[in-house]
């Protein structure tokens, strides 16, 4: 029968598979940036004008001229000319001279001639015009200065930025209301096994409900792309190929679950290497689960093909279909999300193979970071409630035997 | 002038506004299964049948009786006699007698009669009928038994649980193709300040684009809530009331940026005391940004006065804001994503007060957690743009005078 000749280390597949896939996917749109969040810039964005583009006051005081106020002091104040009063959301119609001062609220337009501001706390009104001043301010102090934020021209955002809340009140703050985006990366899902229904069906005795299709696309959902699903198709090699055909015309991306192990009843690296060159560039990785996994391009798309294990394809999607998605939308990598905690077991694991275990972090009386304890669930990769009661994966390196119990541990967090 | 007359600890005044909040919101709507991630599940969910609900095999190889194969080894096989195969999608027409077996898949129907499977292998077919086993199996090897993934009224999701994509696979693997979520709580958003304008308009000189009502509503969306934008209001005391008052009864919650502090002009804690009981319970809170935070309760809804700021207000959106959402959608807790890293440059800080700073993540050479390292970004808190170049917030504690170089902090991913 055949075999898994050669299983590639998890990240040398990975990286296989990204070096023929292009970055990032040529199509974009152009959307409201109110709605953009989660989206990923497709273009650089300069600044139509400087942020902010005059003068403000960070406080509640008085606009002055700094060398009016040296010295000042609770024993020695200064007295100034008090000639007005800044409006918000205008200019003001007069200008500071030497000796006098106006009244001016946080984010009012610093007069001209001013050239810092008097907290209010650090003030008294003595007469009607005059007002008396306690601390002596330095030039700029309590100002944003033109340009503080961002100066014009200035590259605010780079291609490939992750849209979060600060991007989109960034853009807003200079006018900007509609912006670039690249396309959601659309990404074809297969389910492949005559014993698969669609689960609105009742299932017959020896009949199982589709549950790849579900996991998988909310897993593409979540990382930005867009699922589409083509159903279930059965075993048969003309059937999965033509299903598979259509997909990848339609799609920037295929997944085939199920028919992805070495037996002669799996066609899917036989429809993978029919599709066009390079077709199958990896399969079998030395993981756990997800050795069966094969990882191919056609037509300059990745064409994945995942174990039909529901624990087995959910993680290998981790592991591959979400790479590829970032690729093709260009993402700037960000730090991954991973928290630090204890192991409350011993793990064995085989030299050499990667093993990727769903584990459920409990946080101790303290919410200390120290205090997270990490409990491996075991089950079967085929039972997908495993991975429901777990909000991490912990990865056992490939040359590790194993972890101890009370080891400081990192999990990925799912 | 008026002063904030005490200054609350951050997690001291979050704990004050929660405890007068229900959970969770009692609203629930029914939406379908796939289209449910990031909802909050509004009942605990039973599994109507057991799943698997017949036992099926792990491996492909042959269905046999584990006592017919005690002994089997290379050197002295064990000899079974092929009766069929099982088909995939259905229940088998046969049984496994004593010296019989059966070609089983992975995924296929134990026949009634086998209690285990040998994996493909470890045989080899010597005669048309007649197949060679050189392993031994025990009772239940490479079987799935019924209810070994969940058992028929187990409770398979909890109230509060949040739907990820192995919940929504494991919900479809049971046919529940609809699930009750909890309504996204509608949180309505308020700027003020007579200088702002809407972002699609050109600010004369003196005025400003509205970030907050963005910056806001992205993490509203992003929390799981819906957010409404009610626009700018102006300082007066009666159109911020009025427009408080609409949005109150509207929504569950309601934010009003500016206004905030503690000077004559700014109306929000007048607003708030005057939209009914309790209605202030903290003006004043020990952290940078965000001290002059105003957190209230009115008509049993939070109604939060966030600084003008952009950088305070979405900081303090985080501190006060996600919380109050995650409390009214009565999500269970989830670890929350920190990285530890190192700190690049000494940080000092006031003892007593927690200061939370905009910080980059970079990531070395190395990919290992401990070769992050953790750059501040030093910008007055009315700079947008140092936010939109952190990725994450991290906390000095009110005990502590300041953090060292080279020290391992904790940071929150933004």
């Amino acid at each position: 029968m055949p075999e898994f000749l050669t299983l590639l280390p998890p990240d040398e597949a990975r990286t296989a598979l990204l070096s023929h896939l292009s970055q990032p996917i040529p199509d974009s749109e152009i959307i409201d940036v109110p709605s953009s969040l989660g989206r990923i810039l497709a273009e650089d964005i300069l600044a139509p004008h400087s942020l902010p583009d005059f003068q403000r006051s960070t406080v509640d005081g008085y606009a002055v001229r700094a060398g009016n106020t040296h010295g000042a002091s609770d024993s020695l104040p200064a007295y100034l000319n008090l000639i007005g009063e800044v409006p918000m959301g205008d200019a003001p119609a007069f200008e500071i001279r030497s000796g006098q001062c106006a009244l001016i609220h946080t984010g009012g337009m610093l007069p001209n001639g001013a050239d810092a501001v008097v907290m209010l706390e650090y003030t008294q009104s003595v007469q009607k015009e005059e007002i008396e001043l306690f601390r002596a301010v330095a030039e700029g102090e309590n100002i944003i200065h033109v340009g503080e934020d961002v100066a014009q021209g200035q590259t605010i955002q780079f291609q490939g930025s992750l849209m979060r809340p600060a991007e989109i009140g960034g853009l807003m703050a200079l006018g900007i209301v509609k912006v670039k985006v690249v396309r959601k990366p659309r990404v074809g899902l297969i389910s492949t096994g005559d014993e698969v229904i669609d689960p609105s069906q009742s299932p017959r005795p020896g009949q199982v409900r589709d549950v790849n299709s579900f996991t998988l696309g909310a897993l593409v959902e979540k990382s930005g792309g867009l699922a589409k699903l083509y159903g279930i198709v059965s075993d048969e090699f003309d059937a999965l190929k033509n299903a598979a055909a259509k997909a990848l015309s339609e799609c920037d991306v295929v997944i085939i679950t199920a028919g992805s192990s070495a037996s002669a009843r799996d066609r899917t690296a036989d429809v993978i290497r029919s599709l066009g060159p390079p077709g199958v560039l990896v399969h079998g990785i030395n993981t756990r689960p997800g050795k069966p996994t094969i990882l191919g391009v056609c037509a300059g798309k990745a064409v994945i093909g995942l174990p039909g294990n529901p624990v087995s394809a959910l993680v290998n999607g981790y592991l591959f279909v979400v790479p590829v998605i970032e690729k093709l939308l260009g993402a700037l990598p960000l730090p991954r999300a991973t928290v630090l905690a204890r192991l409350t077991v011993n793990l064995s694991s085989q030299a050499g193979r990667e093993d990727w275990w769903p584990v459920k972090l409990i946080v101790n009386q303290k919410s200390k970071v120290e205090n997270l304890e990490v409990d491996p669930i075991f089950g079967k990769s085929n039972l997908i409630f495993t991975l429901a009661a777990a909000n991490g994966l912990l990865r056992i390196h490939p040359d590790a035997t194993g972890l101890s119990a009370g080891e400081l541990v990192e999990v990925f967090l799912i």
